[in-house]
């Protein structure tokens, strides 16, 4: 599969076939020869199992973690369904916590798992949106029996940033073990992430909103766990399924160049310079309020990377809509939920149903420049012109 | 998005980020410009869900089915666990029945299940690997509350072949209502395929055993249902998780360019004449066996892609590396549990311990050669010579 390699005849299609691109004899880029499948025991699988493993290696050395702590998975939603339901899987005598601002792929699968028996709890967030030391140990003084708790690090529609350090050691105080558990997937790359100082259990990543592939994401978990859904020895046991290895280098490729501390302190200035500046002009627009109503253009209780807004008498999807029409994207809430015109996020800030309703989430990238910025503000002053 | 589009301003990162790939202005590939989050209400978000829906469509006009029974999954793996961890989420009042030779991720999960509380049962195979009308109807007669079949198309290890349209109808002739369920992982692109005909309620299909990527595979479903793990909107609340329009893109290039019936047709042809020469071979060599023993050149029973056999006195594993140093790339059994010595599947045919340890799968696709099984046929000739 390289220059110096012999004639190899590869007779394991079944195990994974030779890609298109490599057939095509144009084609030399060493990295798609990586086409094996890990698990098997002959020259392409090996060289397969190598790359992945390094990938794995290199993820794990930007996240300060030890390598065989972290699994590959198809992406942040199976990531967080994979730590819940392998609860199915243990000897289950307590209860789960999680926060009243989870993403979808928590919240509704904790849901399910209510319904299937194992009782859970919500942890209520503060006016801003976030869950707090206040608000974690109310939780946990009223839920003795938790032994699981599953707190984001960066909401996804408000940007609500959790002091995840300061809310592990309240469970580590406990008598009995509690599994903590974080989805990062807004967070890698946007605010600084110490998985190993903040001693949590679990951790969730995905490779998309870090500018990768789709289909490709990380867990990382402090001691193997026992999924629910197996059928294949990948992946240590823990996420089974013929392992995308180049996606696993996508993402490693993308950890070393956006999630490494430096790299992440630089794009976090300036993405904060870019939200001060939206912050300061939206503030001086009369129908303009912020969620929550006292974020500050530099506020440490939020990603600088995420803002809720609402217009007067525009719905969200009014104001979505118009602004596409003005060439500026942004959203809703989430876009996992965006069939649904609930908001649960800002429901459990205690944001009125009808000024729910016209909430519109502002993200921006590391490409994002000021020059968005002025299109959003002029795009938002001519829709609420005539609107 | 394209040349002709106006300057678009895209604040939706929170939703997915623009690819490193489109930041790069070098890059002018359309596809790629493919970035947004279906989910989303602008105008990246419509072409994702455009390219995503399109991508779907063409999947069921080679599939001959509706595109609404088409869901993209991460892969073969995922749609099978898919399917069968719905289960947990219906009134269940009865049993599970999977073949003997199903795949890892449809046979542990099932054996997972019945942890959980649904009850299970094999349907045995007959001597040459196949599941046939006479070993259902035994499983069936055996299990009046069977209300779920799962029976692969091909196997992975062997290649035996089911008849999957004459199956099907045995269970429609019952009383209460059966869901048939296929794993046509290794069925697709290489016999074939007839989900209307054939009648099924599911069906799993993965895009790298077709030479496409990682991280994307189709799920049939004759009728929706509701998926044990959820978190999102997506695929109709089937399949949870930011959608992989890239993957969907290129599974649907794969089933148009491998899996419609005359592409089909001509390379099984291909695939058939390869087999028969190797057959014809290694039936002249004393110390081969092949599994099951009366596989013919030509053979019916079989699909022409796959091929077990046995070398006396030689382990499996040792066959697969002394290959493998020849530069012939050939397996034991399943790449998904190639970690265990176990081989259920020749265990099921009736095929003695020591002789399963001995078992080697060899595998081939559309651009293997004669000269490939020369070479097979020359390793084997070597290793034997000093084994």
């Amino acid at each position: 599969m390289n220059e110096k390699a012999p004639l190899r005849h590869y007779l394991d299609w079944a195990a994974t076939a030779i890609p298109d691109s490599l057939i095509d004899p144009g084609n030399t880029e060493t990295r798609k020869a990586i086409f094996g499948n890990p698990s098997s025991h002959h020259a392409e699988g090996r060289l397969a199992r190598e790359a992945l493993e390094n990938a794995r290696s290199r993820c794990a050395k930007v996240l300060g973690v030890k390598s065989g702590s972290l699994y590959f998975t198809s992406g942040g939603t199976e990531s967080n369904a994979l730590v819940l339901y392998s609860l199915l899987r243990r000897k289950w005598n307590g209860r789960l916590l999680y926060s009243a601002i989870e993403h979808p792929s928590v919240r509704e699968n904790c849901l399910v798992l209510e319904r299937l028996g194992i009782p859970s709890r919500i942890i209520s967030v503060e006016k801003d949106g976030r869950v707090t030391e206040a608000t974690m140990a109310r939780a946990l003084e009223k839920a003795s029996d938790a032994r699981f708790a599953a707190v984001m690090g960066v909401n996804n529609e408000t940007g609500s940033l959790m002091d995840i350090g300061a809310l592990v050691p309240q469970v580590r105080s406990l008598e009995a073990p509690v599994h903590f558990h974080t989805d990062l997937v807004q967070a890698l790359g946007k605010v600084p992430v110490h998985l190993s100082a903040w001693d949590v259990d679990s951790a969730s990543f995905s490779a998309h909103k870090l500018g990768g592939p789709r289909g490709i994401g990380l867990l990382y978990l402090k001691k193997p766990l026992e999924p629910l859904y197996t059928g294949g020895e990948q992946e240590g046991g823990v996420r089974p399924g013929t392992e995308n290895t180049q996606g696993a280098i996508a993402m490693a490729d993308l950890l070393e160049h956006r999630a490494a501390p430096e790299a992440v302190k630089k794009e976090q200035a300036g993405a904060a310079e870019r939200m001060k500046y939206l912050i300061g002009r939206l503030k001086k627009r009369s129908r303009c309020t912020l969620i929550p109503e006292d974020r500050e253009e530099e506020d440490p209780r939020f990603s600088p990377w995420i803002l809720q807004a609402r217009f007067r008498e525009v719905p969200g999807l009014v104001m979505v809509r118009a602004l596409d029409d003005a060439g500026v994207a942004v959203s809703t809430g989430s876009a996992c939920s965006s069939a649904s015109p609930d908001r649960p996020v800002l429901a459990a800030m205690g944001v009125d149903e009808s000024q729910r309703l016209e909430g519109i989430r502002i993200s921006q990238g590391w490409s994002t420049t000021i020059a968005d910025m002025d299109a959003l503000l002029a795009g938002l002053e001519k829709t609420l012109s005539f609107l």
